[in-house]
């Protein structure tokens, strides 16, 4: 993304008209880079840039484009020439595309298309959003098992130039039903006269066109694949996930919960591209939720009032001792969140993860009042040290043991585990801070009477 | 992951021995899944259960369990076994494992190999950690210009049973400098008698061996790639890193951001298999860190101390303002980490985004401040409210601020963008908070004379 130069460069070239040089240096580059480029101009500016590119180029750069400004160039770009690109795209791009455009442009836009590429991006526009229909895409190659090795390349190479991967293809009966697949360096080095039948793999995994579409990324990230081929109700193949689809899937779902450990929910656009009010809404939510989950901890405080103002040296001691049960829950409710998005444990370790939370939040608590006992001499006596580090030992066990719980929790009641974040765990965790600290004091140390 | 009623039967089945019937098993699964299983088991048991496969598929799995069980069944495999599996394993996995290995497990190991398969390993495993080295593998298929395409295609054909991918080939001079690559679709489409130079595609992307893993592996998802070259100082190819790599190593990068906002740091293993000491080392420093930062909002409170004596029920507000602060910080500084993380936004842009940041902050502010004026009128008067409301908005602005730019500094002088956890900022914003909440409260409030 160190193209600061030639970004610049570009505006100034389309606007001053020296395609020549921008053709040059768009020879160079390899198509997300110049889409990179394309994407900071003026849809019109962008248009002509575009317009340099041959048409096959014009269709993969269109398709690195962010969904905004695609639906921007469709505005401006003349009718015939945008289908043309449309036609030229991949299967999955420009059903994407075709669902992001309005009525009118999609009006505009389908007449220039055949009736079965219309058809082929209505079927794919209309898979629900999250699932493997709306990632998938319908550029994969199939074969009867009848043929021979050599046919079966004869055809592959026929349709070669349409198919985004033909790495691997895949084996149908008459129904379209799916029986196995076969890699191309197979074919290849198969005996010419071989049966597609006898060389294919029969254990061919697959998924539905509703599976969850972070499950099925999942799966192609566990078994190290490059395309998954996903199957209708009957079994008939329908499209196939690409590998490169499933990384955007996974970034995209750990952005989602990157975000919403951090109290950030439902950003409709990218961090550099949302405005102001789609930030504003993603954030008030949780922090209006949480001044009012706050109003506990400070009820708390003012229920030992007397205590407070008896020994005001307590309050020096407060925000460490609260913020260090939120920061041990975060801790733990943040490694709970990641390790259950990846697999890593899953519900019923709960048990075992607990036992083990446990023992690592003693040992923690333990160090921490340690170091806080000489704080407690320091800004009192033997009593406040005590009821200081005795706090501090019982509000980092029991911050831990609700951080490491909440996200299984919340998984239980089929919530998103990455909700336990870390400024609810610290919220819930100040006021049994509060609740802990104040009632050892308060038993701890004399009262005026 | 849902085998738990397989992998239960897998245990007692190799117990009582029934080994036909686990081999029956083991046929409808994938190696990755039979890897899950046997990584559960006891070493002497896994074994038992890895050896009833055929030796590709022995190695296949291999590769897919994890290290430190790897480890473990190398002290309990017969050399002479091992060392088949070690042959027939991915150049990379097997580098891994050899980096994994014990001095007197490796001269076990060695002499079983031949020697071209010792220096491969030993070179492989010579590259720093982090690096295109040390994730790149040897399994490519390289092809001289020179070649027809009907040779080409020979030449893979022999080759193609010990290349791990060989959808492309990458095509070198005499000296092995990478000078293109041709995609093995275009070999075959190919005239009989066409030249590989005349095929070849000669911007091929390449990465150097010292270059940093997770610039590869954006780079991999970034052109949506299988493959990328890598190439030493001369030029010379000397490795490819795959796609299913780069995908491992932006899960493992993530994990890390992850960790590292929830103030985890150097976790030496994945968090199911963590040990207790391991957890410990990896949260105790962050947290007697944030102990001691957080003695300045305590001696912030206890310079006030007359403030509030005077008026106590402050008390009763400091919490959620101070947390208010905190939550938004940690609202900026997640969607910075990731943002920069991504991609999404890179360092020139902090002027835009920090003008932006305000602005939703004020926003933010005011509707928080809003609500908690009513508090301030039923806990006391006027004045009350007015200070708890002009606090909320001063802290919510500054809060957000430092939590937004943290990330941005931290980049500056070359640290992780991701140190700026959740509990930093809001230890950062709590002193921040206190001071500004009395500071108004001070100023507003009358103080018995």
């Amino acid at each position: 993304m160190d193209n600061e130069t030639l970004e610049f460069d570009l505006e100034t070239l389309v606007q001053e008209g020296h395609l020549d040089t921008i053709r040059e240096r768009f020879e160079q580059l390899h198509p997300a880079d110049i889409a990179a480029m394309i994407n900071e101009l003026e849809a019109r500016e962008g248009w002509t840039a575009l317009a340099l590119l041959e048409l096959a180029e014009q269709a993969e750069v269109f398709g690195y484009l962010d969904h905004d400004f695609q639906v921007e160039l469709a505005t401006v770009a003349p009718r015939a020439k945008l289908a043309r690109i449309v036609v030229e795209m991949n299967a999955d791009e420009r059903a994407d595309l075709y669902n992001e455009l309005s009525d009118e442009q999609r009006e505009a836009l389908m007449p220039g298309l055949v009736q079965a590429e219309r058809e082929d991006i209505r079927r794919l526009a209309a898979y629900e959003e999250g699932t493997a229909g709306a990632i998938m895409t319908s550029d994969y190659a199939t074969l009867p098992p009848d043929l021979t090795a050599t046919q079966a390349l004869t055809k592959l190479r026929r349709e070669a130039p349409d198919k985004e991967t033909i790495y691997r293809a895949y084996v149908v009966d008459e129904d379209r039903k799916l029986i196995g697949s076969v890699r191309l360096q197979d074919l290849i080095t198969a005996p010419a006269r071989a049966k597609v039948g006898g060389i294919m793999e029969t254990n061919t995994l697959a998924v539905a066109v509703s599976d969850d579409q972070e499950d099925v990324a999942r799966k192609i990230a566990r078994y190290d694949i490059l395309a998954l081929p996903v199957v209708d109700a009957d079994g008939r193949i329908v499209g196939i996930v690409t590998h490169d689809d499933a990384l955007d899937v996974i970034e995209e779902e750990t952005t989602d919960d990157f975000h919403r450990v951090g109290t950030v929910t439902n950003l409709a656009s990218s961090v550099g591209e949302a405005t102001i009010l789609m930030l504003y809404r993603a954030r008030i939510v949780w922090l209006v939720l949480l001044v009012f989950g706050n109003i506990f901890s400070g009820a708390g405080i003012a229920y030992f009032e007397d205590t407070i103002a008896a020994h005001l040296a307590l309050m020096f001691f407060l925000p460490m001792l609260i913020a260090s049960g939120g920061n041990a829950g975060s801790q733990a409710a943040t490694l709970m969140v990641r390790a259950l998005a990846t697999g890593d444990v899953e519900f019923r370790d709960w048990g075992y993860l607990l036992l083990r939370e446990l023992a690592v939040a003693l040992a923690l608590g333990l160090t921490m009042a340690f170091a806080v006992s000489f704080l407690g001499f320091w800004r009192g006596d033997a009593s406040l040290a005590a009821t200081v580090s005795l706090s501090m030992v019982l509000i980092v066990v029991v911050g831990s043991l609700i951080g490491m719980s909440l996200p299984f929790a919340l998984a239980r009641f089929n919530l998103d585990p990455a909700t336990a974040s870390a400024p609810l765990v610290t919220s819930i965790a100040d006021v049994v801070g509060v609740m802990i600290y104040f009632s050892i004091a308060t038993s701890f140390l004399s009262l005026p009477s």
